[in-house]
């Protein structure tokens, strides 16, 4: 069976049922799923939907944000959102630095010891929190964590099967340490979830929506699937991108090419 | 003497002979040129406003671009560039990924083979070229030395004398290797420039014009000059800012922000 996943924000506006019915005419056996997209069509109706459909959810996106007031309880929310839904991966953005902070290593400190407090939570609800790295673009407004290193620094001191990392080409592929990091997140046990996505030029403003369908940049996907591989990695390979070009464009289009960048550049 | 310096960058649209009365009268001693905006002016014409103002020239910037063709007669021009305008600092910009290439491994050795075929025709014209890292976000279109790691890995075959690193802060900033990094570089004495710019979001478009003016940003500047103080480094502190909001603004009154920017944060 495939190991291909796609995951909902490369396909954001397709209605969730229909998303579901477009993964089961694909061959698609998984989906990784949107908190706010989930909360919009219902946790259950959704937990119910995808599981009668036969599809496994391989992650749930996201959590974290630790800078802001109510991180702890949004967390545990989703947690528990990621439990009901049948996911044991819950992937964290660690967010950016609050208010009008300078300190960015105080910041890292602070989603240290956040994450610690949550471990006990995810346990007890089978989730593993997954720690991703962003981009170093995203360190001042949305992520702290900027490197696969620092992920697992902020992992170490957990027990694998309850935190682990995120690897993500877009993130991680400019970077000449993550090869080293990759083999050690492996050997560690720590890597939790892949995903796929290209990068491409120019940048739009905010720089979020930047991404490219794998095939479509400069990133050596092959190489990461290869990585990841001989780390161990034998889990789902999501592939994720954020772009209103991709936005625009009929789901099962877009399902289409970003399975076929799985087949040519991951399986 | 004030170690400021005002890069000609962050006044873009100052006509030179304006600028250059403007850091007279403003008391600032020296300031960082670019080629295009020289070349513009007429190198020698530029080269003697400057040193009859009694200025010194910081730096120019820059050269490098090494995915390009011509990367070899370029440089090599560059060089004289700097000799004639009497500075001993050329800021090389390595230039991104070639045509449709995914091999930023392969870029970065050419990087490294590239500059050291021109260390023997630096060092005959008495110019040392200094290696500046550009943020991950430039990796793929404008620059594969992305952590100051990396430039001075690349430097370290050659004199330090020949070829040393830039620090800026804007570039540098996200990284948690870079204390430990400017460290390193203080022991190999190969701190050649300091550069001072801040991070604001959202960033813009393209993402090249998104430099905030010292204070305006995240960065803890002051932690910057102390380490590269600490390091030894007791040379000039440039500005250097792109921003179209900065560059719309009256020459005199940015430079003076500049200047008050380095009092509060590097002095």
């Amino acid at each position: 069976m495939t190991r291909f996943s796609l995951n909902q924000a490369t396909t954001k506006r397709w209605p969730l049922d229909e998303l579901v019915a477009g993964c089961v005419a694909a061959g698609v056996p998984a989906v990784g799923l949107w908190r706010e997209e989930v909360a919009e069509y219902g946790l259950d109706k959704a937990a119910t939907l995808v599981r009668d459909a036969g599809l496994t959810v391989s992650s749930l996106c996201r959590s974290g944000f630790f800078h802001e007031p109510d991180w702890y309880d949004n967390n545990r929310r989703a947690i528990d959102e990621a439990a009901a839904l049948g996911t044991d991966t819950l992937v964290l953005v660690s967010g950016g630095l609050p208010g009008k902070s300078r300190d960015i290593d105080g910041a890292r400190r602070h989603v240290s010891d956040a994450i610690g407090a949550l471990v006990p939570d995810a346990q007890a609800a089978g989730v593993r929190l997954a720690i991703e790295a962003l981009h170093p673009m995203f360190a001042s407004d949305r992520c702290v964590v900027s490197t696969l290193g620092q992920a697992l620094q902020i992992a170490a001191p957990h027990p694998a099967d309850a935190v682990g990392v995120v690897i993500d080409t877009y993130h991680l592929w400019w970077d000449d340490q993550v090869w080293h990091q990759i083999e050690q997140a492996g050997e560690q046990g720590r890597i939790a979830a892949f995903q796929l996505a290209d990068w491409i030029t120019p940048l739009p403003e905010g720089v979020l929506l930047g991404r490219g369908l794998p095939g479509t940049g400069c990133v050596d996907l092959r190489r990461f699937a290869t990585a990841v591989g001989e780390a161990g990695y034998q889990g789902w390979v999501e592939v994720e991108v954020f772009h209103e070009d991709v936005w625009s464009r009929p789901g099962a289009e877009v399902l289409a090419e970003a399975f076929a960048g799985y087949r040519k550049y991951a399986e």
